[in-house]
Formats: structure tokens, sequence, C-alpha cells
């Protein structure tokens, strides 16, 4: 079955853990010459992202951006658990994303990591990875 | 044809709407064992994303704070007929969502829910809802 | 092979650039009945969304507003680059939009058009467009 369930620990409240290595082999075991590989987060505050993975002060100005937009603590705020930036955040850089495969590899470009985005750890989150083989 | 285009009222002028037992419904309809189900608004003052359904103060909070970040009357927007707030939440959001399939069902965790999103209703909107079987 | 790299070339700093008909040939060409259109950039300062095509002030705002959000100039950033606004807008936004395509057409709303977002141009930008079919 291609798809599978990876665990990844966060290591602090907000954290951007690179799963690149982990979706890349998996796409080379299920080895499918072309198709849709979906990397899913199923929490409501974590997301999933794409963006430069070298310089890791990239991914820190990610962060500070949105905490300094969707502030933790706001008066207004209703949510009785108190994480409602961390919901906020989840909903509008989005749970998932898709990346074509070609040659049996993903078309990553030369500076792309995929993130699993943290906003409420430290956790143990499940990932989901998905390819869906063109015939 | 594993594609339906549901009908949706949106009961309000930003109101998210939970659409994931439609779109439970018809993955199981359909019948998969394994899949990708694409959910889909062809509407651009309107989005789709998953979050928290139990607790109705969570999307409360994102609604606030996308109203705050992206304010309705600003003298600087351009777009005549005065609903660029909605098209740029459309954007940041995103006009759909993917949900890996596994054993006939969505692979949504515990407290997530599909929503679609209106910004700018009360409207009568399309869900498209699709699935790609994988073989 | 139902996948195609395009060359984009984008005219400014930042540019919302039209690939609709792109998307829409290459499609045709591919010929599927049914199936998936993944539109992917694989760029960590560009995006691609879905929004009004017809008023170019839909667009304006979009960009307007982003620029608002996230300011080029924030003496907080840490990236050396200097380019982390572009980054920032490129994982709110989202390097990839998928659109369901039924009787061998994208299901694009009456208003809907695709774009490949610029945030650090001008550049040349490749654009990555795959066709899933379901078969």
């Amino acid at each position: 079955m291609p798809l599978r369930v990876f665990e990844v620990k966060t290591p602090s409240h907000t954290a951007f853990v690179d799963v690149t290595e982990k979706v890349r082999s998996f796409v080379r075991e299920v080895g499918p010459k072309e198709g849709l590989c979906v990397v899913y987060v199923p929490h409501t505050t974590a997301a999933v992202f794409i963006n430069e993975g070298a310089d890791p002060s990239v991914v820190r100005d990610i962060a500070y951006k949105l905490d300094q937009l969707v502030e933790w603590n706001d008066p207004n705020y209703r949510h009785l658990e108190g994480n409602s930036a961390a919901h906020i955040k989840s909903a509008i850089i989005g749970n998932s994303r898709v990346i074509p495969v070609a040659d049996g590899e993903l078309l990553l470009g030369t500076w792309e990591a995929i993130f699993l985005a943290e906003f409420d750890g430290p956790r143990t989150r499940r990932l989901i990875v998905q390819v869906i083989p063109v015939i």
C-alpha cells in the first residue's frame, strides 16, 4: 500500500521539522515511475509547507512573522484551550502539500525542503505520506 | 464518475460550514480501497480548510483573526466591487484541500473537520468533491 | 508522460502571472476524461494560487495586502539574502494548487484563473503542470 504514517517528534513550542528525507525515501521505496506525492498532517495545530531548507534563518523568519501576525495572547480569542493562534496558523499555512514525482523522484526544486510545522508543541505528531501512481 | 458537485448554502457574510459528512458519505459511496480525496470550491471569495470541528470557538477565532489581518474597509483597495478582503482571504487560505483515503475511509485526524469558508455571503456555493483511486 | 515543465518570465519584483491558458492547453493535449491537474512551482520565493482573473485590480489588491502584512524591510529578519518576505509569502500562499478535471476540462469556476505568484522577481521561473488521470 503506497501510504505510510510516520511519527515525528517536534522539539519546541514552535518548530519546523525538515521531513524531506523521510518523504524522499518512502517515494523511492514505493518506486512509481510517475505520480503525485501527498504529505498530510492529521492535526489541527500543525501544518505542512515547502520552503528553503539550506539556511535555517529562512524558516526562523517564517516563524517570526507568523508569530507577529497571529499573536499567541489576544484577549479576544474565545477558544478556552488557549491555543487559538496555533489553529489559525494551521488553517493559513494548510495541513498538506503535494509534490509531483517523475522518473521515480520528487520534483523538488534545488532549495526546496518539506517541513512539518509545529505550532503548539513539543509533541509527537503523525505525518501521512501517500503516493498516487500514474499508470 | 467519482466526482460530485454539491450545493452549500452559507448563512452569513463570513461563515465556515462543516462539510465533513458530505465528503465522508461521498467517499464511502465511491468506495475506493485507497486513494486521494480532493475538496475544491470554484469560487474566488470562498475557500476550503481543515481544522477543529468540535469546539465552534476555534473557527470563530480563525474568522476573527482573518478579519483583523485583512480588514474589510481599506481605502487603498482598488477593486470596485468592494469585496477585496474576501478575495485576499480566499487566496491566503486556498480554494482546495486534499485528504488521503485508506481502507475506504478519509484519514482525518480525531479533531479534524473540513470547512467551506465563505468570505462574502450569504450565498449558495458549489463544492466539488473528487476521489482519485489508487489501483 | 502527463507532466510538463513550462518556463514563465515574471516582469517585476512582485508579479502575478496568469497561467490559465498554459494549464488548460496542456490538459486538453493530455486528454484525460477525468483526473486531477496539479500546478506546482519548485521555487521558494514564488507561489501558485487561484483567484479572479477578469479584473486586474483583484490581484493588485492581493499583492498590496500581502506587502502590508509581510513588509519587505523588517529589522528583525535574519536571513542574510534580504528576501525573507518573499519566502514568508510563498509559505503562506503555498507553492501548488490542484484542480479537478472532468469531461477533459479543468473545472475552474467562471471567475477563476490560475496565477504564478512572483515575490522576488523579475526572474524566469519553472512551472510544473501534471495530470493524474482517473482510470
